[in-house]
């Protein structure tokens, strides 16, 4: 151990009581990936900065140059055998130039300046950095400035070479030819696949008629915030709709439901004493930055996983305020949240319950609140709310801008959980209304969606025969009972090569989703049936995709299988059973007879849907 | 000293370090004020949570419930005279029950249950606090769990208490009447003079028909993320028609421009090392937000003083990352920032410059760009932009939801810049892209008020009329060179019955602006003409402000300046002039002719306008 961290270890007990491999993991990862907004910083720099002794340290604060603690931190960080002569030791702290910290001797007292950790233009500066302190008091005659036009560079180098840089396709999905869209040449058309609008209600007569009136009658925006004029009867009408909606006293609608979910959890986190918040490890970006942002403790449970929630929540006081933080579809991976067995341990455990609904408003219950609707749904259908599951929940999350076809985000709940994040989270205060016609398009569509359930019936019966089409071709689709279909391909290239090929060979639309959105090794094609995608589309659909699948030779279900499986794909075990059920569905006498026949393998749900008259 | 502190200071070089005065200091004061979503812990408890020492006993981790440290802190935060009897000691942290800390003496080892901090409907549960650790084990039988809407109730009576309780008006801004307004009640009608929609581009014409246009084109939402179906040609229209507008190489378009400055701030704060962010003290919560989600280091200088800025720029060493951040309009004040003087800063030390633009796009410069553009008219309206200010700019933010009359926000910069906020802010990638219709709205806005400068200057005309008239009566408008007039009320109550006062007795509406908006003590109206607001409007709300002022019997700017003044008004010195000069709205000649006839006193502008052929 060199002199430095000996010296730091005397002074701090977080040093000295550290193991050198917990130093050494710290000093090398950055924060965790599942903060997409992480920074460079190792976690030792982090722990360092909000030390009050170091942290003071190392802060540029007014009056003080003196970079104490960071070369002890640094030298920690690099872990080497650092030689006592100070000039020749050298650690690097996340650096890309060939810059190194100067570790010092007597870092209590010697006021020292770390040299640039970022690629500069001038390097024949660099000596300047080892320069007394003395002439730090005219910064601007020594060093380098920090070369931004180069950081921005850099970092978007690192996105090009873990191919995670992202390349949009211009996609204008016309209302007149749903699913259809044209490219930047509007004469070229394709089929939209992997679209969130899956309903069509963004081109829901009722909806744009809805709009064009009140486009007409109050203007193109709110003109202002709710506080400040931007308060309206469209505002009063969808926030009473949404709370109708879910069987809650009260609604709050935000710019979209990334807001409502970083503002919700970031206050709520915040302003409740030793809050902490339990969130599921396959949880939204929006609701990890909001989690974050609160700045309280946060404890990750595995996916779906109730024991190991229990096993968390039953270690904390009862006393301590809980938010258990999860999803009820994930849309990457259509799996669903367990929520009655969520509701149960927040009630055993004195928690309250956040469960964003997003990807399943619209599409699941008898009035389209989503999964935990969709789990008491005779009851719901009877108008009986009370009791029931969605009746159980605390915060329900929503947006108008999937399945309702809009645009904006909101939460329901009891009256006082509403007001108080109406009365504190910022990004609800201090920002424009949604505009009135967007509120009165978003309301009538779950109107609409309240009134009829052909859209989300037809949506499922698509999803099942196309599911069915690509398992009956050996296609990799991750199991799941919800209306999403992601193929496993399992690298990022492929599956751009995959997205690529079926829009410039086939005229259909589906994005590749690779690394942050999904973890690396289990990028995949995300697939998004909708009433609109007749058999016509779904057979082109299949096709291109068992071709593509020849082509750039991607794994089947048989391979995985061969290999043991991996996530579900070709793995041995149950499947779990849609979540609409044959009877919800209102197929079940025709399944019921299709199955006597004991025939139409791969070809089941096309059957019932010609019997129909659906195609 | 008690026992504990002791204790305590023999572990925490800071706590030993740390004078009592400091530990006060830190124990009673939360976070600061200007972070909207403060929380309740004192910042002690936030130095405590995050030393690796004291976080990790804080913290509810799994496989321990033992909450060492927190005691010890409790007690140094009280900094009561605690007797060497445990049982009868107590130290309150931030509690609003009688509950207190229980400081134990060796806290090092012995695992504590800290007692709710929060007030709980079950008292008779309080003494199970104190009961050992043993039952800890179980904690569902013991303690009671925290109670939610007790909390939430709490919250909201503080609300109440400090009158920052928010009531929303019903303001239905009517497109075919504007600046009129329907209540609740549809016959209601009332004047809104507090709207953003500054120019009324809400109701412009061209502005609807491409909106119904598009809507009936492409429907009502955008049916994914930028990156997922939801990049389209609106997106690439709008963020090349905003590019074009700041004379910037790129731009992209957010949800809102809270999102903006949020997600920008926080992903380069994050992002460059050591950053440190500048920022002006009266920054709006948008950018606090985003400097805070940073995690990186924060330096408040005075509003808009460019010696304090430098003197703090020089503190630092030239090649850390730093960032300016300001505003060109300071809304609520209606103060300019000085653009040149930061920019010239910014190359001294090697910064880059963040300009929230907000309140002033399509307000100023010859194609509405803003106040950086404005600063340079004449080679802006000559299309010469090289080495201009707003060239020399580094990020330019942006609304489309006020002077647009739209909604949604942007950021315009350099290529890189840009794409490095596209490839990893969180809150642009994650959240579903605004509206077709919006998006091409948005940009038929722009482009209308680039090639139409009348709407803006007659806003300025109005601006100067209401001013005048205002002044003539003794009413004391906060001086400012912009389009806002913020009228000093100085009491919350008071504030909130002149606005309550107005609207009922005199169908206008202006929003009281209160704390946190503003500081307390600072409590204002704040009116934003239009062009709509014709002589008719105008007279009715000078004379309406006028009776309520004798009503409530609110201080004139004369009673102000008997007391020496106060932010402004009624205060000795130069007046800073409109930033609009005669010249740029074109009555120079007019100006001139009636100055030299040497009348008009308190109605020179009223003159102007009548000869223009405006009202």
């Amino acid at each position: 151990m060199d002199a430095v961290l000996r010296q730091s270890r005397a002074v701090c007990p977080f040093l000295k009581k550290a193991s050198p491999s917990t130093l050494r993991a710290l000093s090398t990862s950055s924060r965790p990936k599942s903060s997409p907004c992480g920074g460079t910083m190792s976690k030792l720099q982090l722990l360092a900065n909000r030390c009050p002794v170091m942290g003071k340290a190392l802060a540029v604060q007014s009056g003080k140059i003196g970079r104490v603690g960071l070369p002890a931190v640094a030298a920690v960080a690099g872990l080497r055998t650092v030689s006592s002569h100070a000039k020749t030791a050298k650690a690097r702290i996340h650096t890309t130039s060939s810059q190194g910290a100067r570790p010092v001797e007597n870092y209590k007292s010697e006021k020292v300046r770390i040299p640039p950790a970022m690629p500069m233009k001038h390097h024949a500066n660099a000596r300047a950095n080892a320069a007394p302190a003395s002439v730090l008091k005219c910064p601007v005659e020594h060093g380098a400035k920090f070369n931004y036009e180069d950081f921005y560079n850099t970092e978007l180098e690192k996105k090009h070479k873990d191919k995670s840089y992202r390349y949009f396709n211009n996609i204008n999905r016309l209302a007149k030819e749903f699913p259809r869209a044209h490219m930047s040449n509007k004469e070229e058309r394709v089929t939209v696949w992997c679209a969130n609008d899956y309903l069509g209600m963004g081109r829901n007569r009722q909806v744009l008629e809805k709009m064009h009136e009140t486009l007409e009658e109050y203007g193109a925006g709110a003109g202002g915030t709710r506080n400040i004029s931007g308060h309206n009867k469209h505002a009063v009408d969808l926030e009473g709709m949404i709370a109708k909606l879910h069987a809650k006293e009260s609604a709050l609608v935000f710019s979209s439901c990334y807001v409502a979910n970083d503002a919700t959890l970031a206050t709520l986190g915040s302003k409740m004493p030793e809050c902490v918040i339990l969130s599921d490890s396959l949880n939204h970006a929006s609701m990890i930055q909001g989690i974050r942002h609160s700045g309280t403790k946060k404890i990750v449970f595995k996916h779906n996983d109730v024991a190991d929630l229990e096993e968390k929540l039953a270690k904390l006081p009862l006393h301590v305020p809980k938010i258990i933080a999860f999803e009820s579809v994930y849309s990457m991976c259509g799996s669903i949240g367990p929520i009655e067995a969520i509701c149960d341990l927040a009630d055993k455990y004195g928690a309250i319950t956040f469960l964003d609904e997003v990807h399943a408003v619209g599409m699941y219950g008898p009035n389209g609140a989503g999964v935990a609707e969709h789990l008491d749904y005779e009851a719901h259908q009877q108008g009986r709310p009370r009791g029931t599951v969605m009746d159980r929940i605390d915060i329900i999350t929503g947006t108008l801008g999937k399945a309702y076809g809009c645009v904006g985000g909101y939460i329901a709940g009891s009256h006082k959980l509403v007001d108080i994040i109406r009365s504190l989270a910022p990004g609800f205060i201090f920002t424009t209304s949604l505009p009135p016609a967007t509120m009165a398009g978003a309301k009538a569509s779950i109107e609409y969606q309240m009134e009829y359930m052909g859209d989300r019936r037809l949506q499922q019966l698509h999803t099942r025969a196309v599911k069915e089409a690509l398992d009956a071709r050996d296609i990799p689709v991750i199991p799941n009972p919800s209306h999403i279909i992601p193929i496993l391909v399992g690298n990022a290239e492929t599956a751009k090569m995959a997205s690529d090929m079926l829009l410039q060979d086939y005229q259909i639309y589906v994005q590749s989703i690779n690394y942050p959105t999904v973890p690396v090794g289990q990028e995949r094609l995300r697939i998004t049936p909708t009433p609109g995608h007749t058999k016509e589309f779904r057979d082109q659909l299949v096709q291109a995709i068992d071709d593509i699948w020849k082509k750039l030779n991607i794994k089947r279900t048989s391979d995985w299988a061969a290999e043991g499986g991996f996530i579900g794909v070709g793995e041995e075990g149950e499947v779990e059973p849609p979540l609409w059920t044959n009877e919800q569905l209102g197929i079940s006498e025709a399944a019921h007879e299709l199955e006597a026949q004991g025939k139409l393998e791969g070809s089941f749900m096309e059957t019932i849907l010609a019997r129909q008259g659906n195609d």
